[in-house]
């Protein structure tokens, strides 16, 4: 049997078709119809996993289920797109559109984040974990929470928004109208802001260099780049990050007392220039001696496919 | 059937039976020991629960359970306690004493925080709730977590540190070596370090009236009386603790998307004075419109006892 797993972005919509040994054994890539709405999209899903179960010489009656993962959040009983900025779904009912194209084989839906979540707990970061907890650093910081061994979708089904926990209370500004969220301070978003102001702060910066002082040249790439080259504007930038992603996964586990922490997102690319001094911080910051460690997460573009297809088992 | 419930503090062990209601029908309180260590504690524990059932005109045959809650951390396995500096409790092996006591009935051991939330959960503030967090606000900030509709012990079984997670990263020192945690700010001790504070840098203030200008004259309820009856000063203080608590409250919510959350401790005796500026600023910050409540805690001093009572309840 095959699980087909679907993650919607804004773009495409990656399809895969997952085996029992979780490895995606088909794959397709459809543009996203954004005037499309639901109802192409539902049906673009149908076409793609029919196109894949074709190529692998396999029939609708193989497939198990069709999970769904969509950058947005889910009403808490799993079947509506409450709001998806990027795909224009708000009270979107995807899962029964989804459903009519699939007949009996069960639909499921959930955020993408937390479906990345789910999918190191089957295959990557969190095999065998029962308290987790994945941050994925990017624009924003979003991340899923894994309790009691499965994907926690909120206590009130709204989902965990782990980005928007407090981490310098009336600090920085974030983009949810709050001052000093974790996001505010561990997204790639604040280490650009950071960058920019300590590159105009120091002209003679390497960070000013290599964005020639242009605050629309600064990513956060470059801003890593120039602190592992020892520039000290940009390695203060970079400790103060590694400070702030050390006090947020700290409190993760100070909190849960979680087994591990997993950090994803173009960020975490930066490997053991991050990590080694990210797992000193955090040791010095955990309240008990044997706490969780701290891991990359390692189901990168996956993740989303992987998610989605264990959504079926995460019910069981 | 009854359940002992077992408060072990640092000047007593307060005992109660409780029957199917959840009702204490017979209570005891001995002045608790502590040279006699975890064995004479085990056989205070059982002479009174001896007595109490005696009073009760019932037998050791009516007792279904003992169970026990300490101020300190707990080994994984529920056995040992590891610390509990007021006890003098330091790697003792406490369950096995107390269950050589009671023979065949089972016996529980938990810290007392995780029972206080175990005891709103049965008969206070969260019955119904699968999701909820308790703030107990005192000396420090304590407090524990209902996951999955159970007292949640940490996920590597160590508990949980809700007072220590960061609020203000790089903040307020903590007595626990980091600079900035929940406790740092939520405290009874936080709001006398402000109060503090704010009185010799107002002379004229009413908390400088009332505390005579003496530090060691400041607690917690003079500021908060202080500020109810219009203090500038001492409003002030008070208007930054409710900001602070709120930050908390709301990393909760956006965190664990939580039913209820509610606040115990000394400090919750303030009432509506709080609840209802704490209740504006946590709906401020949080992330979902239909966020989980506020609520104060309702266990008060029998939170230990009945905590305790309930630890059998929460293993099935």
């Amino acid at each position: 049997m095959y699980q087909a797993g679907v993650d919607i972005g804004g773009t495409n919509i990656a399809m895969g078709l997952v085996d029992e040994a979780l490895d995606v054994v088909q794959r397709e890539s459809i543009p996203f119809e954004i005037k499309g709405g639901g109802e192409r999209t539902a049906e673009i899903i149908h076409e793609g996993t029919l196109a894949m179960l074709k190529r692998q010489g396999a029939g609708i009656s193989d497939l198990d289920s069709v999970g769904v993962v969509v950058p947005g959040s889910i009403d808490p009983t799993g079947s509506t797109v409450i709001n998806a900025y990027n795909l224009n779904f708000h009270n979107e009912p995807l899962k029964a559109k989804i459903q009519k194209q699939f007949g009996d084989i069960p639909v499921f839906l959930a955020n993408d984040a937390d479906g990345a979540a789910l999918a190191e707990l089957h295959k990557g970061a969190f095999v065998g974990c029962r308290t987790a907890v994945l941050f994925t650093l990017g624009t924003g910081v979003g991340g899923g929470l894994i309790l009691g061994g499965r994907m926690f979708h909120g206590g009130l089904g709204n989902g965990c928004e782990l980005g928007h926990a407090l981490l310098v209370s009336g600090g920085e500004q974030c983009t949810c109208g709050n001052k000093g969220c974790i996001e505010a301070y561990c997204s790639a978003t604040a280490i650009i802001r950071d960058a920019i102001r300590a590159m105009e702060k120091h002209p003679d910066s390497l960070l000013f260099e290599r964005t020639m002082g242009r605050p629309e040249s600064m990513d956060a790439k470059t801003a890593i780049d120039c602190a592992r080259e020892g520039d000290r504007a940009a390695l203060e930038v970079f400790h103060n990050f590694v400070d702030h992603l050390g006090s947020a996964v700290a409190s993760m586990i100070n909190l849960l007392d979680c087994e591990r922490v997993a950090i994803g997102g173009g960020v975490s690319a930066a490997g053991e220039f991050l990590f080694e001094p990210l797992r000193k911080n955090v040791h010095a910051k955990s309240f008990f001696e044997n706490h969780g460690s701290v891991v990359p997460a390692v189901m990168g573009n996956d993740a989303g496919i992987i998610g989605a297809a264990m959504l079926r088992r995460n019910e069981e």
